[in-house]
């Protein structure tokens, strides 16, 4: 019989999806399960992406470009233009997600056992596309004492090796919910001139900045044309995950030339959910400006009721929609199974996400649990009051 | 300044897309091109799937299940199983596009430097695909002669070495129209056996079977529960390329748990292009009836008229709807290019395929097209005289 790969033997699994049958055991049981594990939001997708595609006039649902068409990419460029990023439509490669634009730029910049440093906690998925790659993932650690702000940049250098070819951050961060500084951002741009590597900034968040704070993105004035490398989506912007449209910007021609080479040989990217995604560039700012109100109210509330639970101690999250609280449990992963298994108020219960998942040095990380705030605000009430008697009957 | 990955630098450019600039100086010179390069059908998308997405209720577009609904999975099981394959929506992976199902097998099943054997000519991605994943393509020469039948198991045998994980076929073959025997499977059956190798099969052209010939599939009765995997897609038996829908199938738990990681990193397929591809599995007997008669007659008319032209040898196709086409030329990239740059025929010309692209032997298929029969026969009438009036202007 014959064998699956190493490779595949080391593919992580979703730090989040291994909770999923006590879940369902819950479920059975009847219980009601308030998800705070996941990044699908609640929010209405915008009703002019969503009837694009109702009133298409396709009579052949065609390939579409492997870049994406013109129109589409003149469009995007456009978007940028608004949020001070300057680029041109032939510096856009249109991605199946964010989730592809990673992957095509893994590949493009990277060969088996090289090395990319990752402030962490981070995306737990970055580990899926390393290993897909054969990349390491160095990891260097942001402190939930310092809101997961970023490493001091010697932190950094000591882990330049020959084997090192870029730096990639989240701006504003999963599941940190920290949002990069201007001088951060110089900060960075100084080492990867410094050591010529690559800086790869995972911006999907970027509308996701709050109290007046501005996002700063890599691909404005911090001279990195040749260093940086965007990935974007807009399955949260206009909360439409499902649609799978992302992209990979950069000025770097020999990167777009070569992530090319990878989009070509998948073909194209979906058809019909870029018909949405051009038709979602049309959304009014209101659509943002309530979204993000809704947003802050429901960080302000979650945070608020976190900080009354004692020995409960959380960063509070300047942007996307996360935040890591760290809790008096030696191991999150068992009880956030427990909390499925075990636990309910009233027929009630909740599903986090162990953090550990998002750490790569093992053993830190273990006793926090990531929170996505996708949940109205009454729910994000019930759910901390959840993990408040959770606590107590926990540690008894 | 970073510099790109050696993998990116070896990563293919599509053979096809290098006669683009070629052809889109063609329009600006006002000339009329015929597509026979490209695998994008003319034929209408079935009704059905087109109005699906139209009338989706959805308020918020939403990731589906990694591995795609529990309740698609199951129609897909269904389809299969009118088609004599009987396996369950658990052996089933919903992918973005077979392109994305021959990446996460790949993945799957082979590490860096491992080898698969594959018959050439071959559909030129899969260069793409073992570029991106760092394994090594062992090909195994078929010949026009023989219509691309299977080569001698021999010929297999003697490429088997210890990394050997794998043989792919393209079955009925893409860019051959070759559709592989009972006999042939069974050969097949034997020798992954004997050797513990997989064997992929990428049927996307399944339904493409023509004269009364069967499709066998490496799903049926042929004992390769735990070796088998079928590359599938929505693309080519619907003519909704665009959709990006397809899945990976197979009968080995390893295999699937495994892809299935690679699934969750990607996080969903697309989907609306799910609600499309789930409506399409509703379309009736008689648009397929209607698309194989068109194809036969397309084939026939293609095939009467090439071989009317002296000096051209053709094999004639069982399946898909491509063929191969050897011409008195040296080197058909130049004859392509000349076909674009130099000739017309009353202001129009043919766009066609290099077949050296098919090859991964360095020197074979030089003076071999490809021809996709994606038009209708008008059009392939006009395209083949075209052809012949190009042969006798190249020639002098
Ligand atoms: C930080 C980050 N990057 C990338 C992605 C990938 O998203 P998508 O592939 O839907 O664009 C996600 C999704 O949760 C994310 O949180
Ligand atoms: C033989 C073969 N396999 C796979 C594919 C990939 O198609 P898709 O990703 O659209 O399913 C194609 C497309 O032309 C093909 O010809």
């Amino acid at each position: 019989m014959p064998t699956i790969s190493d490779k595949g033997a080391l593919m992580p699994e979703s730090p989040i999806r291994k909770l999923v049958p006590y879940a369902e055991k819950a479920y059975k049981e009847g219980k009601t399960v308030y998800h705070l594990n996941i990044g699908q939001p609640d929010i209405k997708t915008p009703q002019i992406a969503l009837d694009a595609v109702k009133v298409h006039s396709l009579n052949i649902l065609a390939y579409t470009r492997s870049e994406g068409s013109e129109e589409y990419r003149q469009k995007i460029a456009n978007y940028y233009a608004k949020n001070d990023i300057y680029v041109k439509h032939d510096d856009i490669i249109v991605t199946t997600g964010g989730s592809e634009a990673l992957l095509f730029t893994f590949g493009s910049i990277m060969d088996v056992d090289d090395e990319i440093i990752i402030p962490e906690p981070f995306y737990a998925n970055y580990n899926g596309f390393s290993t897909a790659s054969g990349v390491k993932v160095v990891p260097v650690i942001s402190k939930i004492e310092d809101n997961f702000a970023l490493p001091a940049i010697e932190e950094f250098e000591k882990l330049i090796t020959p084997k090192t070819k870029a730096i990639l951050i989240c701006n504003p961060g999963n599941p940190t919910g920290y949002l990069y500084s201007k001088e951060e951002i110089q900060k960075l741009a100084a080492i990867v001139k410094k050591h010529d590597l690559f800086l790869i900034a995972d911006e999907v968040y970027r509308e996701f900045a709050y109290d007046g704070n501005k996002h700063y993105s890599i691909m404005q004035d911090f001279g990195l044309e040749d260093y940086a490398i965007v990935i974007d989506s807009v399955s949260k912007r206009y909360s439409m995950c499902g649609a799978r449209i992302g992209c990979l910007v950069s000025k770097n021609k020999d990167v777009i030339k070569t992530a090319l080479k990878f989009a070509q040989a998948r073909l194209s990217p979906p058809t019909l959910a870029q018909i949405a995604s051009e038709a979602a560039l049309e959304t009014p700012q209101s659509y943002f400006d309530e979204v993000i109100t809704e947003y802050v109210e429901r960080r302000n509330t979650l945070i608020t009721e976190l900080q009354k639970i004692e020995g409960v101690k959380v960063a509070k999250p300047k942007g996307a929609f996360y935040c890591i609280a760290e809790l008096p449990v030696a191991n999150s992963d068992d009880f956030a199974q427990w909390l499925l298994e075990e636990f309910d108020v009233n027929g009630e219960t909740i599903m986090v996400a162990p953090a550990a998942g998002f750490y790569s040095t093992p053993g830190v990380g273990l006793n926090q649990i990531r929170i996505a705030y996708v949940l109205n605000k009454e729910s994000l009430i019930k759910s901390v009051n959840i993990l408040k008697e959770a606590l107590k009957a926990y540690n008894n």
